[in-house]
């Protein structure tokens, strides 16, 4: 039974006092070379903090939503430098400080083809690892609009799956709308121990976001874009099926509509945080009250624009969304 | 009654001991964060000087001919950095120093598509905007063989639009050939604003540089380059006209001729400047004594160099100019 | 009559729930060239912000205080600049965006001995400059426990003469103790302008900062710190008058009592903005219950941190206060 | 004749106890500025070293190959640079110490189209142009399974003339391989002068490599790639040809056979250093035991790579240029 | 009994074929944002590699011998930025590649008094924390001159207070001098935990150098330096003691001789590090075969260099380090 | 035969219509490491121009006086580099270009005590040291008030002594006041090559400033600076000699007058270039019309200030000068 049975809250018709948006994840510190240079070679390193779930906070952030990241954190300049980063760019981080555990880490060294750009991931043991329900501000999420978080998080410790799981239990048990994207990350683990993992929280899930490729290597779909969205709906009951495919553009199931949306072309600068603009663009306008079809479209625009700018997040404005829904604009604005 | 009758000096072939070209105009403080930063974010700007007249001083200048730029400037520290920046590139700068006004300024965020590249102008109150013929060296202009200056200049203050007025006459008077870009800046005022003040300006103008674009928006005018440009060559008398259209290249009116000259493919590295990077290379080989082809295709191998350099002049040399030319070249020069 | 009588909140005794510390005033960019560069031979610049307002809010909001600094902003990013900037710090920033005004900015020349460190303003007609009580979130200077602003804010404009003077009377009316650094600005207004300004607003200040300097220079004091404190005292009813003497240390009048706290020895990297880290320390402690020996001690602690970090704010943690106090410690932490 | 005569090691199937590749030639510092900006007007260069001899070292290095370059390098900070460079990136470097002679230094303006790549040599009178094969350890050259040297060295004095042509005699002589490059520079000399020279080198070279452009202007030859190897094979009695033509990749003469092999297509961010990408890797494999066919392939591969990387040698592992030629990977690996 | 009995070797009289001084301990990435800048707010960070052990490697190795640094990493790009760092400054990296383990890191915030610098490790689990005499190369330290490690390596891990004890019994076996230096981290153990373990090492180690602080701290010894060094010496038979105490310069136990060596005065520009460069020029000459008082003279020479010199390592050369001990020089040499 | 019976020209009473100061040398680019990095592992260099005669013109220029640069260079990119540099500087440079020979360059290391900072030159062979008389525009320094040259010129080549005794012979022919500067650099000559050449050219000296130092240890003086500057003038009928002692002052003697000038005190930031600021602050003075005592004070505010800005130039204006004469000035000026 899909998400309209539960008279899920899209548009915040009724009036609640605090956060549009919840998300839950780990933030990493991120370490990346300049231009295309090689970390063996480096000098210096840009210093900046990025994590899935604190992306989408401040994407939907800058976008029109309230928004929270909530996160455990080791107690120190390292954890400081994460939530001023955080907060410089728009969103609440309401985190856990911990005297315990690390802060994640990971090296980003930017490439163009045939060389790819490559994650080396330094984030075991990260402070997150162990955050339970209990140390966390859940409120904050029975009390939200909607609650996010993806993939990454479970794959991340024992304690995390469950904390995850038990995070969107609570947020379905309290009409908070959820919010789940697949994020696989062939570096966290592999397929055949995240498809259960993920599985076992679907049912707490109203709207999936996958993309394609992790549909059919990591869930065993078979088909189009059309064919995995509309399986994973009817096995799982989702209210809202996401699809999205890279420049092929995303394709949303939705209470039984296919729509389709083109992605708007792009000159890449930094290919990084693409999805997480993609999902903060969708919710911005979906918990505005937008239909699924118009929150696509909203999330494509954001998604391109992120690709023009450095960093993980889309560090826009509504309007600049707005003018490239609008294809206004020279290429100089003077 | 175009310029012909006025017997203008293309060549320098009546013996002067001035400058070339003279231009006036504002020069800002260019502030740009590295890369593709948002300005929000950056934590270092790059610092350079530029304005359309200087930069055609500058560009001209280096391509053979002796500039002179004047303006007008707070005495300080930030209006060194801009005659600094003028001299250092080849052009002679001769400024009021005042006590008053501000040193104008723009922020400029590079981008790529679909991002626009975004100027913020903070030029208010700046010392040139009460600057008068009077205490501007005009004996420059007088005894120079043409005069530059462009439509931003009297956009900036009522002053400036009445001094604009002044020093092309007193160009005319004396018998320096006169040469408008109309330049039109969306964020300084409207088209309605601006058409009765350029076509106040018109009949003290020899050479009309335009866009085609702000001939249709600003100037009213309608049908293609070519129409645009004998429209106006016939309304106002103007020896020469020249419509720039960006990658579809530039188309002049010369003398009851049309010229068609095609953009050089460039891949763009700093496309801001490009305009004046023509009209420099235009003005170097004219006032040299080349006919309007020959100037238009050096103007356009000018512009399609300038797209390589970042700041926005075209910091090249003739010799570089003449390799455009002669498609001589390999990728490295070694 | 002095403080006392009125019964001020020092160390929130009384319930409140909203912030602990409001403060109001200008928050400009700050460039900076690089080391010790000249401004005028500077191809970059480091790209800050900074007021001493929003610097006293950070600075104590860092040190254990719930902190809000209220400003009008020029809406963009220079503005989200600023208000990205105070965030991340540690301050919630509370601002009108306003569609009128400029960003004010300042360049800081960086220097040694004998070439002083020099400072351009360029202020001039900045979006705050027309800030209004009514636009402002009074509301928050109402609740809160202490409301600070400085002679600079006044100094600004005519508009914010009055405004200033309203906000201190609007938090003397409500109860909120009034903090009021004269902070003397020469490059602002010449002494016999800001004399009389000041001086109107000192029957609504109950805890004047002043520099030595400026009470002999502005205040037309004479005497050492202590005569000047009495006088300062006696003559406003002042309930505390702190005097900064610089590597002197400060000297405190309260309640009749007269208190000297020698500076701690630094080896300064950046000396601007020590005041504000002073005020800021002071108030951290002062509005926690501590008393005025305990908070100049603090104040003087924080005074010396701050000269050793760049930027404006003492962007420190309350244990590294404490351990500065302790002089416990290594040169090297590990 | 051919090596195939000479028993020539591919693979290192006889036992030796040194280096399988030893290399001579000069080492320049290459200043460069950041970006396009121009060196007219830069502030900062970035500060690398590198050249044809050491770069293919550092290539073949890197893939594999134990390899010592071999030099001789002013004696101070400036020959440390180029040593240190050297070590870091994987290959030894075994340099005579010199008391007279320069650090020959080349600057490197990078570009876009239609504005060159430019470097300016400062290369006269390199302690490097006194080398003899005297003062040289040419026992790792005797030992060694390989010896490469380039169309630079004989180039850059008459003294270096004789060294080359003594060291591929004694290589020759030793039975280790001799492989050259062409590596035309126009700014070196002239073809005329060049021909002559390279001629009187090849009856010593087993393995030639030249870019067809060389092959056709200096060593006079006509016809097409196969034609041109053909003919160079045939009069010299070369045992391989390998004939590069950029993106039209390259094309081998081995033993009779003629081989094709595409250029993979690369994303451009630094070119220079290309060619030796393309030795280092053909001589990593074929060292190591590879045909030709499969050694070309691991060239292209190698120098696709390089193209994406910023100085002038492949900073690359061999997993690296496997996951080319599997074409396996996303655009981020993560 | 002390070392004289064992017949130390000092200035490699016997003749040996390997390394002068063998190494084994951790090295890390270090990184440290620019001048005074907070981490917190620090937008780029300098990137280095750095460690007691191989600090000693590359210092003694620039001074003259032979030297090689033994450790295990992870293989990938940040291993090989450590390597590539050791190897590009003078010394010899034999490290174990590693499939499992992180590599470690630290953060230094550089500052001044009275703040001061601080470290931030990251270096749990790194990967030479399961490091084995087994898989290390022992023929090294077994056929060295000397042998060099220090109390942080025992800190590290239990495996690792293993691996150090049978490195040291195995040189003390193979009648390879052994040189310790306590180097007491807080952050890693206290000193009731480091006592037991150093003290369990004490009865291999011929060399011992100590912090006066450590030997009160954590060995708890009374008394001055002079004291101290001959209760050590007395308690364990070491051949030698060096007390070093900052500033007040470092006095050497030896063979019942007590040496004094004053500091040099040094205007310091980065501290980390001092101590290794001691030690690492006292074993370039002690291993040359000079005697202790002129090794503790070349020790503090070496050691006021690295105070100059940004980075872990004394950069330097041997004429370097004598111009000091000559007193030679002016200000500027040119 | 001192000078007074010349009719030496000081102040410009005598109407001239050039160059107040014409002078005439090598300028060479200047590559520095950041900081205090060593060039050995520098990633990036800055990249200024200097040279002594052109930093005489920038900092008279700078001063008041018109002045005028003499050179050759060779045409290109680097050469341009130099002219930008002193033409943004606020001198003239008018240099032959030539197609022949190198552009001079010197490596910077910066250091502090006891490692002294390091200039390792490469300047051998550059483009001026094939200058004559017969190319440079000599007409400028005879129709200059005074011509300024310094001992480096005649120690570059051969034809550089002559042509410096030709331009000193040429300006004391047509009257123009000629000042001279040992400035003796030992990487270039021997004080016993030196000293024959400096006195073949003192005959046609008027104003002679040397280093205490290089008077005793290059022309083979004795004795304390008063001493010295009488046995010079008495020897050489010099008009004026200047001596300077660094921290410890200068001294001039002048016409049988001795006067002594103190060096006021400076926190030095970079000291390269502090004795052509004595220069061009003295010459600025005098040849304005000052006496001896007011331009040697002035001198020494320059050269003070010269050691608080980067580079070799003082970047200083009249009023920075002046503030240094009045101590006046807080330490930031806002």
């Amino acid at each position: 039974m899909g998400g309209e049975s539960r008279g899920l809250i899209w548009g915040g018709v009724v009036g609640r006092d605090m956060s549009d948006l919840v998300t839950f994840g780990e933030t990493m510190l991120r370490l990346s070379p300049p231009g295309q240079e090689r970390l063996e070679r480096a000098s210096e390193l840009e210093f900046r903090a990025a994590g899935a779930e604190s992306n989408v906070a401040v994407n939907a952030g800058r976008l029109g939503l309230d928004t929270t990241w909530l996160s455990k954190l080791p107690d120190g300049a390292l954890g400081r430098k994460v939530t001023a980063t955080v907060e410089a760019q728009g969103a609440t981080a309401d985190v856990v400080w911990s005297d315990e555990g690390r802060q994640g880490t990971y090296y980003l060294e930017q490439a163009s083809a045939p060389r790819p750009t490559n994650v080396i991931y330094d984030r075991a043991d990260a402070a997150v690892t162990t955050a339970t329900p209990d140390e966390l501000p859940t409120e904050r999420i029975e009390g939200g609009d909607a609650f996010y978080t993806s993939g990454i998080t479970p794959a991340l410790s024992d304690m995390l799956e469950g904390t995850t799981a038990d995070l969107l239990a609570l947020a379905r048990a309290a009409g908070t709308t959820t919010v789940f994207d697949v994020n696989y990350r062939s570096k966290l683990w592999r397929p055949a121990e995240a498809r259960p993992v993920l599985e076992s929280l679907f049912p707490d899930v109203d709207v999936l976001v996958t993309a394609l490729r992790d549909a059919r290597n990591v869930l065993g779909l078979d088909g189009d874009a059309e064919r995995v969205a509309r399986d994973l709906a009817e096995e799982w009951g989702f209210e809202t099926v996401v699809v999205t495919r890279g420049a092929a553009g995303a394709l949303a199931w939705h209470a039984g509509d296919v729509i389709e949306q083109p992605a708007f072309e792009a000159d890449t600068h930094d290919a990084v945080g693409t999805g997480d603009a993609f999902v903060g663009g969708f919710l911005a306008r979906r918990l505005r009250g937008d239909g699924v079809p118009a929150a696509l479209e909203y999330a494509a625009a954001t998604a391109a624009l992120k690709r023009t700018i450095p960093g993980d997040t889309a560090l826009v404005t509504p309007e600049e969304v707005e003018a490239v829904l609008d294809r206004s604009g020279d290429d100089i604005a003077r």
